[in-house]
C-alpha cells in the first residue's frame, strides 16, 4: 500500500513493454522474467545485465533453519528440473555458508507463523551474484519463488535478469480454504496445493475438516468421531503433523476449521445424544443445510468440545481456530421443547441469539486452550473480545461493520472459486476497495482474505483445476499493491503462471486429458479438447438445478468436470471480437474465422467419439450448438467483410438460435455465444 | 498350466475375431470386454446376452472382510467414474448381504497373504445377475478387476457381456520391485502403483528400501540410520503400516528388501565403524557398485542386524524378507588385514565364500525372527534350508540349477523394466519355458517372477511411465497359461490396458505432456509429441555412457525422460512396413506415406520450440535425423509405387545416412530407422 505506486507503474510498464518492446536494456523484454512475476512485487527495478545460470551455479546461505534450508533445496531442485542442468554442487549435503555461493541468502531470524509477521525480502541480481536478504526465513522462501519466476532464456541459455526486487505483502492473511469434509482430499492433494500456494505467496491453509458429509480428523480421545463419521476417509494425527511441517517449511500457516453447531451431522453419528433432534444419524450424502446440529443447551456438548478442542489445540500450533458457525439450521432447535423452554426462561429472543450464547461458551473453551476464534459472519455479535476474526462469506459490508466496531475481518465473499467464475471477477474483488469508508486505523483490522474451495462438486482428480490457476489472481490481489489491477496484464501473466504451477505437481492441465481419455476410451481426445476450448462449467449453483441430485457418491468424471472453470481460449475470442468490431482489422478477421471454422468443424469428430462412449452422449447438444453458433459467426464475418448488411429476419432468427445456444447442456455452457451475438448485430449494422 | 489350453485357444480366438468379426452372438466382438482381458484368464466362455449396467445396479456380498469390502467399494466407485452413472445404492454404507444385489459376491475365508494361497475365482454373468465366487477374498478382488475389464458399451449404453470366467494364476509369486533407495518414491507413488498392480493381478510388492543412495525406513531402534542416511526422504513406520494395509486390501503382499552386505553405503553414514573400510561415509550420489559394505567378521554388525531386522519383522507381516546380497564389492574386504587374516585362519578361499559365511549368520537371525530368506543369485550356496528363495537377476539358468537342488526360485532376469526394452521382449521371457529341463516336481519350485523397477534414472514424475503399461505384459506372463503368447494380441490388449491403468491415478500418459510443457514453456507441445512417437530412450545401460555422469541429484526432466520406453506408434510403422513389403497393399502405402510425411514436416515446428527453450536444444539432431529418415522413406515408397528401382549409389548413400540416424541423440534414439532401411532396400529391388 504505502510504497505501492512505483510497482503499480512498473506492472503496467511490463504490459506496455510486451505490447511494444522497447530497446532499453534495463526494461524487461518479452519472455524476460520481470514481465511475468505473479503476484507483482511491491517494487521491481530491472537493470542491465544477465546472471547466467550454468552448472557451476552454487547456493549458500544462513543461518541454518528448516524453512530456509528447505526453500534452498526446493529452489535448486526446481531450477535443475526446469533447465535440465546437471548442477555440480551437492545441494542436499554441501550447501555453502552465508555470503558464499553465486546465489546467496541471509536472514535474521526464523519467521513466526502468525499474522503480522514480517514477510518482506530484497532480491538483488547482478551479473555475477544473486543476493536474497530478509528479516525472516519466510521472506527467504518468497524470495526464492520470485527468483524462480525470473528465470529467463535467450539464445545463450538460461539467465536471471539483473535488477532489484523489494517486496512485501499488502495483506498479512492470504488464505486458501480446502474443504476436505464434503469430499475427502488425501494428503498428496493437500501437499501439492501447499506447493501451489507457496508459488504465489499464499500463507494460510484454512483446512475445513468437519462437515455433514464427513469427520476427517483422527481423534484419539473420541475415536468414534472419525471411525463412524468418515467412511474411513480421515487424516491421522501423524499425517496432520506431517502436513503442518510441510506447510511450515513453505511459510504457510495451517488453521483448522471445526464447523459447529451446524454442518455437524458427521459428529452426531457417533454422539446422537448430543443433537438437538432425535437420532440416529448417518453420514450425510446430500448437500445443503441440514438439521444435524448440536444441542446448544446440553452441558455434555461443551464437555465434548472442551476435550476435543483441547486435543486439537495440541495438534495444530496455529494461534487461530475456526469454529465455522455458519448456516445454523434453526428448525431442530424450534422443534425441541427443552430448547424452547430454555430460550423462554433465559429470555433469548431467537435462534441467532441462542447461537450467540453457544458461541460465548465456545469462546471460553477456546480461550482456555489459548486459541483465538475465527468464525463466519454469523458469529458476529456485540461483546466479543477484540482478538476474534470475522470471516465474511456474505460480503465486504460485514467486514466494514466489524472493523467499525473494532473487530478484525477476512474476506471470502467474491473468492468462492468453486463457483467457476472468472479470474477477472475474483481479481477485481478487493477486501479494501479504493472507496472503503474505513479509517486508516480501521483498515488495519481487515487482515486479508481467503479463496474458498468448497467441495460439493470436486474430487481429488478435479480439485486442482478448480483452484488453479484462478487462485493466483486472488493471491495477487492479496499480496500486490492496491493499484495493481490491470486485468489484461493479469491474464497474460496468469497463462505463464498456470504452466509454472504444474512444476510442483498440480494437475489442473493434465487431469483434463486424463478424464477425457477415460470418457472416450481412446488416447485420441482432440475433439473433446477443441470443444473444451469453447465451453465452461455452469457457474454459481446452477449445476444443482439440472434435474439430477448430486451426492457425495456421485461420479465427478463427466465432460463438465474435465472443463476448466474459465476458458482462456474463449475469452480470447470474445476480446478479439470486441477489438475487431472496433478496428475492423483484417488480421483479426482472419484469426477469428480460423478459430470459428475449427470449432465448427469439430462436431463430426465429436459424434464419432459419442458412438463408442455412452457417458459422452450428453454433450451432443453442446457440440451441435457450438457448430451452429460458429456457423452463424462465420456468416456474420463474411457479411461484414463484404461490406453487406443482413436483414432483420436473419438477425432475429440467429439471435433466437443463439439464445438457445446459451442454455445449459450437460451441466456446461458455451462461452462464446455473446461474442457471436455481437457479430450478428454488427452484420446487421446494429453494433 | 493344467487347464490352460482352452483359454489359450480363446485368447487366439479373440484376436482372430478382431481381425474378422464373426456374426455369432456368443463370440466376443470388437470393443467387447471379453476381447480385452489382460491378463487372459485361464478359461473364459462368452455367452449370448448382456447384463445392462444402469443406475439401479446394486452390490451385495459376504461374509464381511476388509479386503472384500474394499474391493466392492472400489468396484462401484470405478464403475460410476467410468460410466458417469449416478448409482442409486449407497455403496459405502448400504451394501446388501451375500446373495442379494444384481452384482453379488461370496467367498469362504479371508485369503492369507503368502505363496500358494488360493487366488481363484469364478465370475458368471447372465442378463439379470453377475455372480462372483471364490474360496478367498483375494479371488474376489481379482474377479472384480476382471469384471471392470469386461465393461463394454453399445448404442444402448454400458453392459457386461454374458459368459463365464473361471480363473486362477499360473504362478503364485507375481511381483513388482520398486527401488525407493536410489530415488525416493513417496507414499502416493507406491499407492497408485499398488492399484496398478491390482488391476493386472500382480500380488507382491518387493520394496527395495535401502541402497548406497538412501536408507528409506524409519528405525525407532536406530534412528540415526534414517536420520543420517536419507536426506530426510524416508517412510515413517506409520506410512509403512498404512501401505501394507492398502496393499492387503488389494490382495498384495509387501516384501521388504534390505540389501546387505553390499549396496550399504547409506547404513554406514550412521555406523562407519561397521564398515569393511575406513570411514567416514556420505550418502552416495553416484550409481554403480561401491565399496561401502559391512564388515562380515565384526560381531557388532550381527548385533545391529539382529535388532534392526527384529524391528522390521514386527513392522512387515510378510513371511519373507529379502536380504539382497547382490554385487558385493570385494575390494574393501581384500584391503582389510583383519578380514584377510580371518579368511586365512578359517580357510575361506574367496570373497564369495566369505559372503556365504556372512549369509549363514544372517539366515540364523532371520530364522530367529521367523522370516524366510530371499536373496539374489549370489546368496545361493550348498547347505541352505529348503525354504529360502533364490531371486535370479542373472538368468533362468540359475533358477534351473536352484530347482534341481531343491530350492525355490524367482525370475527377474528379462524383467528389468528400467532398461526400456519392449513389452514383447519381457512377454516372451518365461520363468518356465516350454523347453525347461525341470521335472514336474522341480517346476513347482519356480514360484514366479518380478518386474524390477530400478531407480537410477527415474523420479516420482517418470517412474509410472517406466513401469506401465509394459509391466502388464509381464503380469500376463505370470498369470495366464503358458500357451498364451500371441504377441500381436498382447499389444492390442496392452493399448486398452494402458488407458484403463490411468483410472487408478497412474501418470504414464499425463506426465509426458506435463514434462513437455515444462520444457517448452508453452501448452502447445504438439511438435514434441510427434517427435516422441518416433523416438525411444536409449536401451539397457547406454544412457550412462553418453558423456555425462548421472547422479541421484541429476534432473530427470529432459526430452528423453518424457519418452515412453517403447513407442507403440513406431512399432506400428515397423509392422506396416513389413506387411507392405509382403503385400504391396496400396492402403498401407498411403498410411505409411501419411505418417512419414507428418513426421518429416515436424522439424520446423520443433525448431520453433528450441528457439525459446535451451533445455530442448539437444533434440535438434534427433528431430533433423527423423525428418531426413522420413524423407528417405518417402522417396523409397515413391520409387516402389512407380515400379522403379533406385541405383546402388543412392542406396549406399541412404544406408550410410540411416546408419548415422541410428546414433544416440539426447540420450534417445529413433525407433523407425530399421523400417526405412527395409524400404530403401526394397526400392533397390533388394528386399
Amino acid at each position: 500500500m504505502r510504497q505501492g505506486r512505483l510497482s503499480a507503474v512498473l506492472g503496467l510498464a511490463f504490459f506496455l513493454v510486451l505490447a511494444a518492446p522497447g530497446p532499453a536494456a534495463a526494461q524487461p523484454a518479452d519472455g524476460d522474467g520481470f514481465a511475468s512475476l505473479m503476484p507483482v512485487p511491491e517494487r521491481a527495478a530491472p537493470a542491465a545485465g544477465r546472471f547466467r545460470v550454468t552448472e557451476a551455479l552454487t547456493i549458500g546461505g544462513g543461518p541454518q533453519s528448516r524453512r530456509a534450508d528447505s526453500a534452498a533445496v526446493r529452489f535448486m531442485t526446481r531450477l535443475a528440473a526446469r533447465t535440465g542442468l546437471f548442477l555440480e554442487q551437492d545441494f542436499l549435503a554441501a550447501r555453502l555458508p552465508a555470503g558464499q555461493g553465486t546465489v546467496s541468502y541471509a536472514f535474521e531470524r526464523p519467521g513466526q507463523l502468525a499474522p503480522n509477521e514480517d514477510e518482506s525480502y530484497v532480491l538483488t541480481i547482478s551479473p555475477d551474484k544473486v543476493t536474497l536478504a530478509a528479516p525472516t526465513d519466510s521472506g527467504i522462501g518468497w524470495g526464492f519463488e520470485t527468483l524462480l519466476q525470473l528465470l529467463s532464456a535467450d539464445e545463450q541459455g538460461y539467465y536471471f535478469p539483473c535488477g532489484e526486487v523489494r517486496d512485501k505483502p499488502r495483506f498479512t492473511w492470504r488464505g486458501l480454504l480446502i474443504d476436505a469434509g464434503r469430499h475427502f482430499m488425501p494428503v498428496e492433494v493437500i501437499k501439492r496445493n501447499l506447493d501451489g500456494m507457496a508459488a504465489v505467496k499464499l500463507n494460510v491453509l484454512h483446512w475445513h475438516l468437519t462437515e455433514d458429509q464427513g469427520f476427517r480428523v483422527e481423534s484419539r480421545l473420541f475415536p468414534r468421531l472419525h471411525q463412524l463419521g468418515s467412511d474411513g476417509q480421515y487424516y491421522t494425527q501423524d499425517q496432520i503433523r506431517d502436513i503442518i511441517v510441510y506447510a511450515s517449511d513453505r511459510g504457510i500457516r495451517v488453521m483448522p476449521e471445526f464447523d459447529i453447531p451446524g454442518h455437524s451431522t458427521s459428529w452426531l453419528v457417533a454422539f446422537p445424544e448430543l443433537a438437538s433432534s432425535p437420532g440416529p444419524f448417518a453420514i450425510e450424502r446430500h448437500f445443503g443445510v441440514f438439521g444435524g446440529s448440536f444441542n446448544p443447551i446440553d452441558e455434555r456438548v461443551f464437555r465434548l468440545l472442551d476435550r476435543f478442542l483441547g486435543e486439537m489445540t495440541a495438534l495444530f500450533p496455529d494461534p487461530y481456530l475456526h469454529i465455522g458457525g455458519d448456516e445454523v439450521e434453526g428448525k431442530p432447535w424450534d422443534a425441541n421443547p427443552a430448547i424452547q423452554a430454555y430460550k423462554k426462561k433465559n429470555r433469548i429472543p431467537d435462534n441467532h441469539a441462542l447461537q450467540a450464547v453457544f458461541n460465548k461458551r465456545l469462546l471460553k473453551i477456546l480461550q482456555k486452550h489459548r486459541k483465538r476464534m475465527v468464525g463466519w459472519d454469523e458469529i458476529f455479535q456485540p461483546g466479543l473480545p477484540a482478538d476474534i476474526v470475522i470471516h465474511s462469506w456474505r460480503g465486504t459490508k460485514a467486514l466494514v461493520e466489524a472493523a467499525q466496531k473494532g473487530y478484525q475481518g477476512l474476506l471470502s465473499n467474491g473468492y468462492y472459486i468453486d463457483l467457476c467464475q472468472t479470474a477477472e471477477f475474483h481479481y477485481l474483488n478487493d477486501p479494501l476497495p479504493a472507496d472503503s469508508p474505513l479509517t486508516e486505523a480501521q483498515k488495519k483490522l481487515v487482515l486479508g482474505g481467503e479463496a474458498t474451495m468448497w467441495a460439493e462438486l470436486v474430487t481429488p482428480e478435479t480439485v486442482d483445476s478448480r483452484i488453479w490457476p484462478r487462485t493466483a489472481a486472488i493471491a495477487e490481489r492479496l499480496w500486490s499493491p492496491v493499484t495493481v489491477r490491470h486485468v489484461e496484464d493479469m491474464y497474460r501473466r496468469l497463462r505463464t503462471t498456470a504452466l509454472r504451477l504444474e512444476e510442483v505437481g498440480l494437475t489442473h492441465f493434465k487431469n483434463q486429458d486424463m478424464l477425457f481419455r477415460r470418457l472416450a476410451g481412446t488416447p485420441d481426445i482432440r475433439a473433446l479438447k477443441v470443444l473444451a476450448e469453447a465451453a465452461e462449467p455452469l457457474k454459481t449453483y446452477q449445476r444443482h438445478s439440472q434435474g439430477v441430485t448430486y451426492t457425495s457418491l456421485s461420479p465427478l468424471t463427466r465432460f463438465v468436470d474435465a472443463l476448466a472453470p474459465e476458458s482462456l481460449a474463449a475469452r480470447g475470442v470474445r476480446l478479439k471480437v470486441d477489438r475487431f468490431l472496433e478496428t475492423k482489422d483484417p488480421q483479426l478477421d482472419r484469426e477469428l474465422r480460423a478459430t470459428l471454422l475449427r470449432w465448427k468443424s469439430n462436431h463430426p469428430p465429436v459424434l464419432r467419439l459419442l458412438a463408442r462412449s455412452p457417458a459422452l452422449l450428453e454433450i451432443e447438444g453442446l457440440s451441435l450448438a457450438l457448430a451452429e453458433t460458429c456457423e452463424t459467426g462465420l456468416a456474420a464475418l463474411e457479411t461484414i467483410a463484404a461490406g453487406e448488411t443482413k436483414d432483420d429476419k436473419w438477425v432475429q432468427e440467429k439471435l433466437a438460435a443463439l439464445a438457445g445456444a446459451k442454455k445449459p447442456e450437460a451441466h456446461a455452457e458455451l462461452a462464446v455465444v455473446t461474442a457471436v451475438e455481437k457479430l450478428v448485430l454488427a452484420a446487421a449494422g446494429k453494433s
